[in-house]
Parts: C-alpha cells; sequence; structure tokens
C-alpha cells in the first residue's frame, strides 16, 4: 500500500521529545510514511505573532493525518495556543470525535488500591467541535465592580447526533456494548435536553447496546469508586476533558493517556496527540514518558486502516509496561522509545 | 443562649431517614432547639404540583438555619425538583458559599491505596448562585435537525469576589494558608478571566496565603494522584459539583461528604444537607448511612456559633468511624444514629 502522509507538530516543551519516539516506533513498523514537520507553538508565536496562518491550515489539510505532541508555555498569555492553535485545529478540521481510552495495563500502577485491568477498560467518546469549547461569551464592564463575564455552551442537533451515533456504532463493536451518557441534566436543563432526547432516538437503531445515563458528578466518582461501570461513554466537549483526565489519573496517569481527534466523515485529516500537555517543567531532560503519543501512534495506524499494526504497537506498549515494573531504574524519554521500537520491530 | 429555631426539610428516599439522625444527634448534643418541618419534595409534587411555595420560602426566612435530607425522585421529571425546590432555596436565600470538606478521616477506607488521613484534608468552596447553575439559555427548533440548545454561565463581579473573598478568609484560619483556584481559563476564557483576576487582586489583601491555580481537568486528576496538594479550593458552581463528588469517592464514599449553603452575610438562613441525593433504590430499607447528616449537623452548630459542640459532634463521628472498621455487623441507619448521639451526650 502507498505512503502515509502524516504533518507532525511537535509544538511546546516535551512535545518534541515525544513526537520524536512516537515517529521512531511508526518506522519500526513497517508502515511506509512521509512526514513532513510544522513549527507551529510558543517559539512560532514569539517569532512572528503566528499562531496558525490559513496557508499552513490548508496545507495539513492535504495529509493522510497529523502527529502532535503538545502545545502552550507559560511565556504565552493562557488561552492563546489553545485556543488559536490546537482547538482551531480541531475545531477547523471538524474533529467531532475526541476519542480517549481509558484502559489499565497489566502492570501498570493505579492509585485505586483495589482494582485491576479487567476493572478498567473504557472508551470516551468526546465531542469535540462545540458545547462549552464554542468560544461564545463575552465581557461588560471588566475589570469594575458591575463586570459581569458569560460563557455560552453552543449545542446543535447535527453536532449531538453525529457524536452520539458514532459513540453508538463503538458500543456496538465492542463485547459489553454499553454506552453511557454522561451529562447534567438536572442542572443544564437545555442542553441536557437535547443530548438525552438524542441518545434516547438512536438508541432505537441500536437495540443490541444498553443505554445508561450518569449526572457528570457521580461519573466522576464512579471513575474512581466503580470504574467497572462503564465501557463507552459519550459526553460533551467540557465534561469529556474532565473525565478523561480522571481516566488518566486512574488507568496509571498522563503519561500513559493517548488521545484521537477524529473526523470521521474524513472530510479532512484526524489528529492524534497524547493527552499531557506540553509540561515544561521537565522538558528537553529527557524524563517525558513516550508511552502516550506512542498509544497514539497506533491509533492512527487503526484510523488510516492498519488496524493489524496498530494492534502490534499496543501489544509492544503492554509488552514493556509489564516488564517495567521490575525495572531497576528509570529510562529515559529515548530509551523507552528504543525498547518499544525494538519490540515493534522484532 | 437562646433555641435555635430550626426548619427541617427531610425531602425524598433517604432524606426523611438521615435527618431524623441527624435530630437525634442534635438533641443528645445539649444544644436547644425548636424544629419545624416542612413537607417539600415529590410527594408534594404529586399531591398539588407545587414545589416551593412563595409563601413557604417567606416563612423560611424566619428561621436561624435549614436542615435538608435529599430531594429527587424517578416519578418527577428530571430537573424540576432540582431546579425549583433545593437550586431555587440555594438561589433565593443566597447560599453564595456552597462549603464542603473533603476530609479522610482515621479508620476509613479510601478506593486510593497509597494515602491516609494526613494526605486528604481540604475544604472545597463552592459558589452557589450563579455559573452554569444561573439557568440561562434556550432552545430553538426543539426536536428537529435544525435544533440548537443554549446554556449559558453568568458570572459577575459581585457574585465571584464575596466568594473568593471567604475562601481567602477561610484559607487565612487554616495552618496551611494555601488557596487553589480551580477553573479553565485557558478555554473559559470571558468567565477564567474574571476569576483568575479576581484571586489575583484579593491576594494582596492576604499576603499571608499562597495562591494557586489549576484548570479543572488537571485538578481533576490530583484529587485522586495527589490529594496533598490542596488545602483551599474555590471554584465556580459546576466545577464545584464535579469536585466534591470526585472528593467524596477519595475521601471514604458519599455516605460521609457534609455540605452547607452559606451565606455568610446572613441575610437570610444557610442550609446544611449530605451531598448525597435521595437514592431511591435503598430508600425505606434503614440502609443509608447517616453520617454526612450528622456531619452537616456539625457545620450547622458551627455555623451558629456553637464551635464547642459542633467539634464534639465532629469528634464522635470521628470516633464511630474508627471503630467501624472492626465491626463485625453493619448497622442500620438509625443505629449509627445511636451510637453517635450516644457517644456526643456521654
Ligand atoms: C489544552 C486544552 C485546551 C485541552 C482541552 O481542554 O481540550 C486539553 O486539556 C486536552 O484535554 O486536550
Ligand atoms: C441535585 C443537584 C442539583 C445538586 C447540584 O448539582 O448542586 C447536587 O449534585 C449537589 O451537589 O448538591
Amino acid at each position: 500500500s502507498s505512503n502515509i502522509r502524516l504533518a507532525v507538530i511537535p509544538g511546546d516543551g516535551i512535545g518534541t521529545e515525544v513526537v520524536a519516539e512516537g515517529l521512531k516506533v511508526l518506522n519500526a513498523a513497517g508502515v511506509k510514511s512521509e512526514t513532513t514537520e510544522y513549527d507551529l507553538g510558543a517559539r512560532r508565536y514569539h517569532a512572528s505573532g503566528e499562531t496558525l496562518p490559513d496557508e499552513v491550515l490548508d496545507e495539513l489539510r492535504g495529509y493522510d493525518a497529523i502527529l502532535l505532541g503538545a502545545v502552550g508555555d507559560p511565556s504565552v498569555p493562557p488561552g492563546v495556543l489553545e485556543r488559536e492553535l490546537l482547538l482551531r485545529l480541531r475545531f477547523e478540521l471538524d474533529h467531532y470525535v475526541n476519542l480517549r481510552p481509558v484502559k489499565l495495563f497489566p502492570g501498570v500502577a493505579t492509585p485505586l488500591g483495589q482494582v485491576g485491568p479487567e476493572d478498567i477498560d473504557m472508551v470516551v467518546v468526546r465531542e469535540g467541535t462545540e458545547g462549552p469549547y464554542a468560544g461564545a461569551g463575552g465581557v461588560m464592564r471588566r475589570g469594575t465592580p458591575h463586570e459581569i463575564a458569560t460563557q455560552e455552551s453552543l449545542n446543535t442537533a447535527y453536532g449531538v447526533e453525529r457524536v452520539v451515533r458514532y459513540a453508538f456504532e463503538k458500543a456496538l463493536a465492542r463485547p459489553r456494548r454499553k454506552l453511557t451518557l454522561v451529562h447534567k441534566t438536572n442542572v443544564l436543563t437545555y442542553a441536557g435536553d437535547l443530548w438525552a432526547r438524542t441518545v434516547d432516538r438512536l438508541s432505537l437503531e441500536f437495540p443490541e447496546v444498553e443505554t445508561d445515563y450518569c449526572h457528570v458528578d457521580a461519573a466522576s466518582m464512579f471513575f474512581v469508586s466503580q470504574p467497572q461501570r462503564f465501557d463507552v461513554i459519550v459526553t460533551d466537549n467540557l465534561f469529556g476533558d474532565i473525565l478523561t483526565d480522571i481516566g488518566a489519573a486512574v488507568a496509571g496517569g498522563i503519561g500513559l493517556a493517548a488521545s484521537g481527534n477524529v473526523n470521521p466523515a474524513r472530510t479532512a485529516p484526524s489528529m492524534f496527540e497524547p493527552v499531557h500537555g506540553s509540561a515544561p517543567d521537565i522538558a528537553g531532560q529527557g524524563k517525558a514518558d513516550p508511552t502516550a503519543t506512542i498509544l497514539s501512534v497506533a491509533m492512527l495506524l487503526d484510523h488510516l486502516g492498519h488496524a493489524g499494526t496498530a494492534a502490534r504497537v499496543e501489544q509492544a506498549v503492554a509488552d514493556d509496561l509489564v516488564e517495567r515494573q521490575s525495572a531497576w531504574t528509570a529510562r529515559s524519554t529515548r530509551e523507552i522509545g528504543d525498547d518499544i521500537a525494538a519490540r515493534v520491530a522484532g
């Protein structure tokens, strides 16, 4: 089969380091690829004031997929790179599914005392293009005692239906076939009602899938006390952000959490990235765990039709994680990448 | 000192059962009180369609405090009792501080494997009267493919400043003197900016208090992986709802989580309630843990100036919790209430 044409955005902080290991594993997997690196993030912002020039965005549309490390730096005002680069990519490339597996691999330490890999195996299908992330809102009388600041969640039937449908399909393809909607319908009544009605309506098309509902506060608690409850979760952009960080915490930490910003309609390339941020405090020290990025590469391969290779990468990670527990010394970012690459190649 | 004039709203499900034990302990504590019970909740809604009649609300204003069990029942459309009764009480009585301690008592089992009571001891100061709970928003073209549903978070300088100020005062009175703002400033830029500027400004008035900031997704993760990070947290209504349920999970479960809806200006009575809901599945079986309600009674006593008695009730609970770990059989709701009341009296 033909080359994967891959755009790579290493970004800021540890982004560069972890992406290098992700690409190393991709190469070791034997899938032919052609990568082009894009310099986006804090460095470019400081050099030119640019976050995501329109021409760059247009170019990115031409690739098969994007691999992103992390963006964000304390030297840039909060929200600028997040909104103008990361969220803009997700929105413009219509990544309406933000796919985040929450899975405890054997051998991985979890802060939860009584659970094992059989207890934590879910997929969070987080909406990626609307809701509280729409950027709608405003401020009046800023800096005065009469200031009012608003923030609006925008939810459309179009946007909710397509992500809920994807989640039903995902649930149907898994052994448990269970889909849980997480929202806060008792307080966010307008948005919650749209989400709940959409799940109810689509459930008629998916009679094999058991559906369930959980308020976001209760779901956050259950991630800790009863993670077994969940198989596939569908939720809005903000609740999904929160839940997947709790998920990362219980499944062994942010160093292992992978994600895909997926455009299932394939009208634009999907983008794969670790859930973690740029971690400026440990950048450049070889301390970052590249595992989340390597697992994101596996998701990328799966998305592009290389399911077998994706499974091979995931298995190599799983094997590495089992060995990690009996290791005497911590390995560097590069050493972890080397070891996983060797397993994938061998 | 004079009698406490207390309005009691047992509410639905297990509300009645746990409130009875709360009152039992209040009596045992020897603080004179005069209680009036109000029939509000699902029963009244079905009988008369009423949720919170204006005359009842006016009457409630005349009490020193309110003790609430839980409201909500599957027979009532979602959101009706929550918005028209519970949230209406919080809003109309201007409970702008929703005070939620997250504390692991010695002897209590936590799902976290490696933490003890010294690791989990924080107070969440959750805003109670605005933000995403304002009820603002709407729906257009409902039920059609062109539906749009909005939900608006309303944040005022007035509302944010008063709760942040309360949180600073709370932090100042605790040994660690640390205040963490939790928000999502990189995405919810308008509201987040108001919150962040308010904390920055007030920090000048409280130089002894160390301030910190954490995005809600990271904070949710740290509740599980590093609860030691937190002393006092201040956050908006929705983030506080989520965080305190994670807090309940890590600190031994929802059966122990107490809360106060506090009007610090004392322009109306404050209301104390367990964080848990009405749990219709176990209602009437004597299975509910009344501890959260009893700890809420301790918060009520503290609020009304009976700090010594409040400490005595909390100590009785702490002692009961230590004994609980070596108990052979589970006690009923009433037995737990009896045992704690006996400790308080003795
Ligand atoms: C950096 C931030 C804008 C982003 C988000 O909130 O989506 C991050 O937390 C994530 O989860 O990918
Ligand atoms: C019942 C619901 C409206 C309420 C809330 O969201 O505030 C509850 O979850 C709580 O935390 O007291």
